[in-house]
Parts: C-alpha cells; structure tokens; sequence
C-alpha cells in the first residue's frame, strides 16, 4: 500500500490528524494494534480546552459536542478549610469544556468511514523502517499477513509506549523525565457530579478530585501510594476517602453508586527532543506524557497534531520543507509550558512523601496567595483555558 | 530602670520601633549587645518596599532617603540568553527604592538623641525573664554592672542568633526550616553599577546578582557551594565570575575595582511560630529569615515592626489587649508570604546539585512562561514591590 502519510496509533490525537489531513485532501492510512473497541475502552481526561474543540469544529464533528459537553467556566483548589474558585471565564474570557476522551475517540471513529478514512485496527507488530529518508515505511500483520505502508511521512500518535519514539536512534534523542512517588486512583460512577465544576483538593490525607463526564456521570479521584493495589479498594473505601479528603461540604452533594471502572495509574512527567527525525514526526504522548493534574494530555496532543498538520499541509501544497523542519521546536515551545503547569499544579495539590513541615507551608502561603490575588489567580487560569497556540 | 517597652536589638527593626513607639508618646529602651558602629559596619539588603518608606516618612526621617535613594520602576532576570524585565510600576503602580540598610540604620541612630529615643549599646549577656507574665524584665551587664529594665512588653528585635526567641519554651514554639546548598558570595564596591536595575541571572555557571547601593557604589553577588572560603576569591576572581554569569551585554558595562567588603553569607529560609508568647514579642529575624533573593528580610521586619507597633499603641492609648493576642497571626500571615516568594524565586534563579535535566526544563519553562506572561509578570512584581500591609 502507498500512502502520503502512515499515522501509528488510532486514539484521538491520530484519528484527529487522520481527518484533519484527509480535510486537505492529503492522502493517509492510521495504523491500529489494538481494536477499535479497546480503544473505546480506554478511560482518560476529559476536559478539552479551546484548541481540542476548534480543531473538531473545523472538521465538523463538533455536533455532540456542543450538544452534550459541559462548559466550565471555572474550578476550585480546596485545602480542606476552602474553596478557592479560579473564575477561568472572567479572567481570561476562555472556557473549557467537559466531554470525555472516549467520546471524542467515537466521533471520530463514526466520521472515518463516511470520509473515507482508512483506520486499520488490529495491527500487529507495527515496526518503523527507513525514516531518516524520504521514503519511509511501516510493516505490521493483519489477519496473520505481512503488510507494508510506504508512505512520504510517518507521524507516531501510538502514546508513551508505542514503536515510534523507539525508532529514533538513542544517539538523537533526548529524554526528560520525572516520576511522582503516588498514582491517582481513578473511579467512574453514573451518578450525578458533587459539584458543577471540578474540585482539587490538597487534604492531609493526600489529594483528591471530583471531576464529571455528564450531568449523570461522575469521575473522582485520591491519590495512593504506588505500592497500593485496586483489590484493597472496594468502592465504599474510596467514597469513603473522597468524602474526607473533599471536606464536608463537597461530600454532602456526593452521590455514591457503583464504580464502572476503577484503577490506579502512575504519574509521570516525560519529554522526548526532538519531536521530528528525518520524515518521522511524533505527537502527543509518543513524545511526551504530563500528570494528569490539569487535564493538559489530551489537548497538549491536540495541538501537537495542529501544529503537524499545519506542516504537513504546507509541505504537499506549498513544497514548504521549512514548516516540517520547524514542527518539533514549535510543538516543544507549548509541550514545555504545558509540562511545567501540570508539573507545578500536581506540586501544589500533592503531599510529597520526601518534602517536610517547611515545603508544606509554602503549599498553604501559595494557596493564600492565590486566593489573595487577581494575578495569581490569572496565570492558573491562562493555562488551564490553554495558553496561546 | 522602668519602662513599658523594652526593645532587644537596635538594627533597623529595633530602632524603627523605638522610634514609632517614642512618636505615639510610648516610653521604650532599646538594648543592644554592640557598638554602634559595629551595627552600621553590617551590609545588608538595599531594596526598600513602601511599607519600609512609608514607616521612615511617618518618623519624619525620610529627608535623606528621598534625596539619595534611587527610584527603581522594575528589575530583570536573565537567563544566559535575554533579559525579561519586570515593570514593576507599569503593572501595579508602585515602585522600589534602592537605599542601603546601612543607610537607614544610620538615619534611625542620628535620630535617637535629638528625639529622647533611649539606645543602650555595647549591653553584655542581655537575658529575659518573667516573659509569661505581665511583668517582664532584661538583665544585662553594661561597663561591667549588672543592670535591669523593668517593662510590660518586651520586644526582640535582636536577629537569628539573638536570646529573644530563645527566651520562649521549646514547647511552645514551632520551627520551619529549609537550608540551602549553596552561600551568595557578596562583593561592594566603589563603582557605578553596570545597569540601572537590578539583574538577577540564573546562568550554568550559577547564580549572579547585580546590584546597588548609590550611583557610585555596586553590590554584586555569585553564588558558591558552602565548601568555598573568601580568602579563594580575589576581586578578580569575583568580577571575572561575574562578567561570565551576568552575560556580555551587562559585563561591558560592569565597571571593577577594589572591594570595599567582601564576605559568603548562607541562604536560610526560617519561620518560628509563634510570633508572640505572654508578654515577648519578636519582629524580624528573630522569628523569621528569608533568602536574600528579592530583598524581603529588612521588608519583612518592617512589616512586623508596623503590626508591633500598631499593637502596642493599641494596647497603652486604649486597652486593646486583643491588639496584643493578634500580633502573632497578623504578621505571620504576611511572613508566609514572603518567605514563599523569597523560596520560589531562589528556586528559579539557582542551580541546585540536587535537581537533575528535568527540573532544569522547569526552570526554563518557567523563565519563558514569565518572558511572555503578563499575569506570570504581576505575581513577580507586585510580590517584588511588596503586598499589602
């Protein structure tokens, strides 16, 4: 098969891509190991800012969004006294909405038929080959038979542990990394949310967050040592411990119900440069992975595949090589930004087992100072809405 | 001797008590272990917030201060490759003034005898007693006699390592403590400073400081692991280090010559809670250091020295002795703050051993964050300048 643009990985940031070239009448194929069910299946963020949804109204897809996602115009830090709400809509004039990942995924799984979008799902052994030249190719197995794409680009959308980043010779690249000493212990529930809009809390108990799908559909988390295993954690205990870590007020409105999926995911910061070798491109978490704190992986995906769709547009209409050899540091400048957010958030909202009486005052003088000053207040929320594309 | 107040310590927090305390028509002593002209020989900060000129305007003792400080509408960092200049004025209206506290301390002691402000200086083996009660009283030794001062309040205004918050029972005080790995090495000299404003650098070589006192006199710092001695850094060393970490652009203007002090001082953070206990309370480095970064530690005794001097007034012109009760939350409330600030920007504009390439991104980010953030901007500048009282 021959294609213009091979895409690995068929969550939303390559099904996005897929369609945003497809849109441009650049030819491209997405490549899936898994099938489209598991895709479905995996539970992720779910709070979009501006630039997730534009790039779904520029394609269109936007319909079910705009019918049944949430518009947040703030949220709230808690530190087991207060509420301290980030007004995001009066500060910045932006809003973020709430719609989960999955059904982002869906949209854009339906579009692809009808638009001609060639998703292969179940591809197995997916291998990158000849990507410092101009004629790269993938190989992978369907149905037990040996395929092979050649393509002009390959852009890696196949997450943290996917065959693109491992294609780039170690020589290259560069890895930053930093692992948090606790994972989020998530709960998705159909009950209606405590709160209409979302609660960080910093409890001395650990953290928690009550987030929501839909009016009718709840996700919360705490924070657990690593050590700690989802058996341990009938769904009572962790209603138990959101109630005592969101505070009295918060647990008041908490509707409990039956979990429909729980578990525990690590948290990480990591950062691959560069974001392009040769004719291979990388986006979203093939590149780099942020704490979950602040919702920023989905939408640092999002506009990774807007900066690679740009140039890659500009490349097979304008013959722009410029725009291609200029993707990774334009990516980079905003992936950074986004990293040292969610990486200072997840500080603040955190107990740190290695951190003392003193690191713990400067949490509570920073949440002081936040809910003392307009500016404090702004530059959460100018990040949270989404810094400039 | 009998007195209402007894003040331990005649540097800038002491005296500027003594003063307010003798202006409100409060009888007060001020003791000080040494010679006056030892504590003038004490280089110090020189960056004064409003609240320090609005104390001195209030004495009437701020004739030289106007005349000679410097108006400074805003600082910069850099970071080995630009100079991201906080405009402190254009983004909260107000400015800093560059005045060294040598300078004000001078002010106060010339003041002292014209106004009656009683200053007892070279006061051996200064000890409290009885500060549980309401009738507290300092011994000391003075030209070899034992001396005493009978008081209903005493104040500590006698540094870190002085005997006032000693004097308060472990089990009642609590400290907060964060050591840093590294000490700034201090040059001042007799030379015009190589810019206007002051430039805090984060370079790969460390931390630089450039800094003044007057037109002619520049007070720079580097910083140094805590193994080094002063007698390694000649003035040559200093200014050569200096041309490299402040960058070429400030280096061609950096004009060198002799020092006229030069000394490592440690970075400390240090909070001690609480601020009062029965009839002792502490204002300044008694209870509280700050790192140097950002010049909050002669701000920060200012500040406690306006809620002391608010509370005692209180206490003798109306019987307030809730004043008195409120002292300690009121200040601390402010302390917290600064000490954030003073860590958080510390933790910006220096390399620590212990952080790996990770947080060195962070700090980058941060610093580019900054550069293009004019809320990121305002946190700094209206901490710089000082929040309100």
């Amino acid at each position: 098969m021959k294609t213009q643009v091979a895409i690995v990985g068929a969550g939303p940031a390559g099904l996005l891509l897929g369609h945003l070239l497809k849109a441009e009448g650049i030819d491209c194929v997405v490549v899936e190991r898994q099938s489209g069910d598991y895709v479905l299946s995996r539970i992720r963020a779910g709070v979009l800012e501006q630039i997730t949804v534009q790039l779904m109204e520029r394609l269109g897809l936007d319909a079910r969004l705009k019918a049944e996602g949430l518009i947040e115009g703030g949220f709230n830090l808690a530190d087991g006294e207060r509420l301290i709400r980030i007004d995001c809509e009066g500060l910045t004039g932006k809003t973020v909405v709430v719609y989960g990942q999955t059904e982002i995924t869906r949209d854009l799984m339906d579009a692809a038929a009808p638009r001609g979008l060639n998703v292969i799902y179940d591809a197995g052994d997916v291998a990158l080959h000849d990507i410092e030249g101009d004629a790269p190719y993938l190989t992978f197995t369907k149905d037990g038979a040996a395929q092979r794409i050649d393509a002009r680009f390959i852009v890696g959308c196949d997450g943290f542990h996917g065959p693109s980043r491992q294609a780039i010779p170690a020589s290259v690249g560069k890895s930053f990394e930093r692992v948090y000493p606790f994972g989020w212990l998530g709960i998705l529930a159909d009950v209606a949310p405590c709160n209409d809009e979302l609660i960080y809390a910093n409890h001395e108990r650990g953290f928690a967050l009550a987030s929501m799908r839909s009016p009718t559909r709840s996700r919360y988390y705490v924070d657990v040592p690593l050590t700690e295993k989802i058996e341990d954690w009938s769904d009572d205990r962790i209603w138990d411990e959101l109630a005592l870590r969101l505070g009295p007020d918060a647990a008041a409105n908490m509707t409990r119900g039956p979990s429909i999926e729980k578990s525990i995911a690590p948290l990480r910061s990591f950062v691959f440069e560069p974001m392009r070798y040769g004719s291979l491109l990388l986006c979203g978490d093939a590149a780099h992975i942020v704490p979950p704190t602040g919702a920023k992986g989905l939408n640092l995906a999002a506009s990774d595949v807007h900066y690679a769709s740009a140039a890659l547009t500009a490349f097979f209409k304008r013959n722009d090589a410029d725009a291609i050899a200029g993707y990774s540091d334009k990516a980079l400048a905003r992936v950074w930004k986004s990293e040292r957010f969610s990486w200072s958030l997840t500080k603040l909202m955190h107990r740190f087992p290695e951190d003392g009486p003193f690191e713990r005052r400067m949490q509570v003088a920073e949440l002081d100072y936040i809910a003392n000053s307009r500016a404090a207040q702004q530059t959460i929320a100018e990040n949270y809405v989404g810094l400039p594309v």
